[in-house]
């Protein structure tokens, strides 16, 4: 293209492809149409379309958690954006590389104040680690290019780039480089040796496992670690992606019940993060503290966020002649299948029997879902992928660009009935990209956390408060729901239904949703 | 309950339902589980589930729009408001009057950072006119009734308030009354004076009216003013909420289309703004100017919107002797019934042929609506309901409030199948508080106006491009969608089906939905 005529708009979707971002989750508006044009331009650009910005920028969380490498979002303006607000944040606390093109009015449009004229970067910012607005189509393709490079920083940023209409429709120069990324950096030989020290001072130590420490290198040395010291290995309660499965080490998720978390760490003297901070409660609830150690605990950090991880354990793991330990695996072992009516134990056992090698599990069965792991936990390898920012609605998009992501494995997404109604239209997307999601609505017609939610707070609940929290008036056909988007489903209410379903859910390829009546 | 422990969200209930703040759309989380404890203990309060936040804030800008006062708006955290923004975006171009209550984590919690810990001033800022977080207990009663004053500030505002969860369950001292709300601003006489002496200068002059101005009252002595100066009256584009129909003055609106409007204005030397700004493109197109009157055309302000719009207009009358002509009235009249294949003109027929009196029309038709006017001017007297804000999904959500402010009349709700797939969710809550709302999906199966959008633009269109703005693949089967929410629904390929189903719609009490495929 070098001496041909290219708009800013061509330009930026060039740079994308040549910086390796060659998948876009899209959900256009009329600012965008010149990035629309472009794709025909320019080979190597996979966009997929989504209904609603929610499923945009869940799927792109799904995709980057997977890939460990940022898709692109094309988002129209301020509220198409805060559309995408609520899984920018569950992605942004998964540390997901993302990078979001937002569409704005043409900059000499702005001082008039159309209908959609919003403060943008006001709107990204709690959302973003790194927002710019473009300021003339030359420098689409540089910003772009420093957006990439600010998603793909350590541990994974949300980059965010406004590009008004006649930056996009405007003369432009042609692609920019992606500027170098650092690397994650290398833990200093102090904290090695301060873990080192509380490891060994034989007060009870307990290694809190976070970000990337969840995958299968890092938690083999944690258990080296954990086997030669006697330290208690957790995982944080919801980690951005944990590989698991029988001969891994799978360490126990800190738990979500404030006294049960407190019960598990009690006694714990010194607690070494590994890509995790000091373990804090979902919520507040009066009279409970916020960290569910206790404390008189006290942090010692090996590794933040967006440092060297695998290495910082090695070292730690070498300083302790730990090494040579063999740590806990997980044995391979598969749960019998249940009968009679459907229970949540019961789905967990279909999922545990039947789980296919290198399935990836996006869970927000939130209550339902919280013995999952025992069942599943030896199973053959597979990755988990947990609510990092509590918002609900995450699962069905996040399966869904995880799918995109990696079109060889399975996924499965577990989802309440009420976290799936929020984005529900990523089924949709999943029809039209024929994905190979079998998705699991928990179809309880409640939101069941609020019931315990309000006795965990101190509150006294009435029948005006309870009939907040429950959707069985009218209750949702949830096959009907879904065949409305184009996927197939069937009803379960027992567990030789849901076994069933589950095997063919499994065994054919494309989408396809069950509706567990529990 | 004075001498008596209350609660702090005991005391902000109490405070909103003395201050006249009576009906909650609601999506609660943890952190506002003692505001639904206080609902069993305070008579007063209507509380309506959305089943997602877009439905809640466009539930209460539908209802504020027709009971020209605040609804309250309950919503989880910084992503629940995020999920909201799009239609606080919408409401607060429309000028509606809103009170949304945030709730937060507890003061001392959110410096550990957890997963719901978000920056929810600065997601609410961009979308709101007043924003607060309540310090302790006993200022979330003041601090509530000064959001009520604040949303009920001319011309309506946008007020949230963040409630940390331990204000809400702290002990406070009661409800606060509500502050003095100042009264719409009194015209200025030389702003009369100044509008007199345009119209009376023999130049060309357009009265665009907007806000406050399309009420009947409004509406009726600017066209007085027409009549008496031949000045061109018009309408903007997207009025919040225009009272139209038989035996009214029904201005014209300002064309979507740029050329068009630029048709329509030629000539104009002076705009006299009656509760409007200068008339702005939706967007900028390349070579297109922004604005839609002559470059020369010169404003000149009778009234902003939070000015006393009907008094200014009196005056105005007065000084121009134009309080005894008659206006142009529309004359009552009904389009014929269509038959055979549906098409948007069929509907539009059906739609001016059927609609009973009082009737509030929601309309986001989009392309397939802007015709709809001359169909339906001459019916009897009806609401309309426009997009100010230009974000899709807004129909259904306020259709739904717009039917719980109004119970004793029919809502029309007119929605393109891309925008009712935003917030389609809104459909569960006419189900379960059984409104009074008929939903026609315009079921062409394309974002159709990004087709032309596209053209506008001056871009090439191309497959690729093209692909992100079908809905084909897989249709949407929106009787299904709909029968999955408990909505009943119907679908129509040829007019007769149309007009059986409106006609059928209109008779009977309760939500209903027809697809009408086009």
């Amino acid at each position: 293209m070098e001496g041909n005529v290219m708009n800013g708009a061509e330009s930026l979707v060039r740079t994308l492809v040549n910086g390796g971002v060659d998948t876009c989750f899209t959900n256009p508006g009329t600012s965008e149409m010149h990035f629309c044009a472009a794709l025909d331009k320019v080979d190597g650009m996979r966009c997929i379309l989504g209904l609603f910005e929610g499923v945009v920028t869940g799927a792109a969380d799904g995709y980057g958690r997977m890939k460990d490498a940022p898709a692109a979002t094309l988002l129209h303006t301020g509220p198409g954006l805060g559309n995408g607000l609520a899984n920018l944040h569950n992605a942004r606390k998964a540390r997901t590389p993302i990078v979001n093109i937002v569409g704005e009015h043409a900059t000499y449009h702005i001082a008039h104040d159309a209908p959609l004229t919003a403060d943008i970067e006001g709107i990204a910012w709690p959302v973003s680690d790194w927002v710019r607005t473009s300021a003339d189509a030359v420098s689409v393709a540089p910003d772009g290019a420093a957006a990439i490079a600010a998603a793909r920083t350590p541990p994974g940023q949300i980059a965010t780039l406004v590009l008004p209409a006649d930056t996009a429709w405007n003369d432009a120069e042609g692609p920019s480089p992606v500027p170098r990324v650092p690397a994650p950096q290398r833990v200093d030989e102090d904290r090695i040796r301060a873990c080192r020290d509380v490891l060994t001072s034989g007060e009870p130590v307990l290694i809190l496992l976070g970000g990337r420490a969840l995958r299968a290198d890092a938690a083999e040395l944690a258990g080296r670690i954990a086997e030669r010291t006697g330290a208690l290995l957790m995982s944080e309660f919801a980690g951005a992606r944990t590989e698991r499965g029988a001969g891994r080490v799978n360490p126990e998720r800190m738990p979500y019940v404030v006294d049960v978390a407190l019960a598990a760490t009690a006694g714990i003297r010194h607690v070494v993060l590994v890509g995790a901070k000091m373990p804090v409660a979902f919520f507040a609830y009066p009279g409970k503290p916020s960290l569910l150690v206790p404390e008189t605990a006290r942090p010692v950090e090996l590794a933040g966020v967006a440092d060297d991880v695998v290495d910082g354990l090695e070292r730690l793991a070498d300083e302790l002649g730990a090494m040579g330990c063999e740590p806990r695996r997980e044995a391979a072992k598969r749960p019998d299948l249940g009968s009679g009516d459907l229970d949540i134990h019961k789905i967990a056992a279909a999922i545990g029997h039947l789980m296919p090698e290198g399935c990836i599990v996006s869970d927000e069965a939130i209550t339902s879902g919280r013995m999952l792991h025992p069942y599943t936990s030896g199973c053959p390898h597979h990755d988990w992928l947990f609510g990092t920012g509590g918002s609900i609605g995450r699962a069905v998009p996040e399966a869904t660009g995880a799918a995109v992501a990696c079109p060889d494995r399975k996924v499965l997404c577990l989802t309440g009935d009420g976290s799936a109604l929020y984005t529900v239209q990523a089924l949709w997307t999943q029809a039209r990209e024929q994905l190979d999601v079998v998705t699991v609505v928990y179809a309880n017609r409640t939101y069941a956390i609020l019931h315990t939610e309000l006795l965990n707070v101190g509150a006294t609940p009435g029948p005006k408060a309870h009939d907040m929290f429950d959707l069985d008036r009218p209750e949702i056909d949830w096959v009907e729901m879904s065949h409305s988007m184009g996927v197939e489903a069937s009803r379960a209410d027992t567990a030789e239904e849901f076994n069933e379903a589950l095997a063919a859910g499994f065994a054919t390829p494309g989408p396809f949703l069950i509706e567990a009546r529990i």
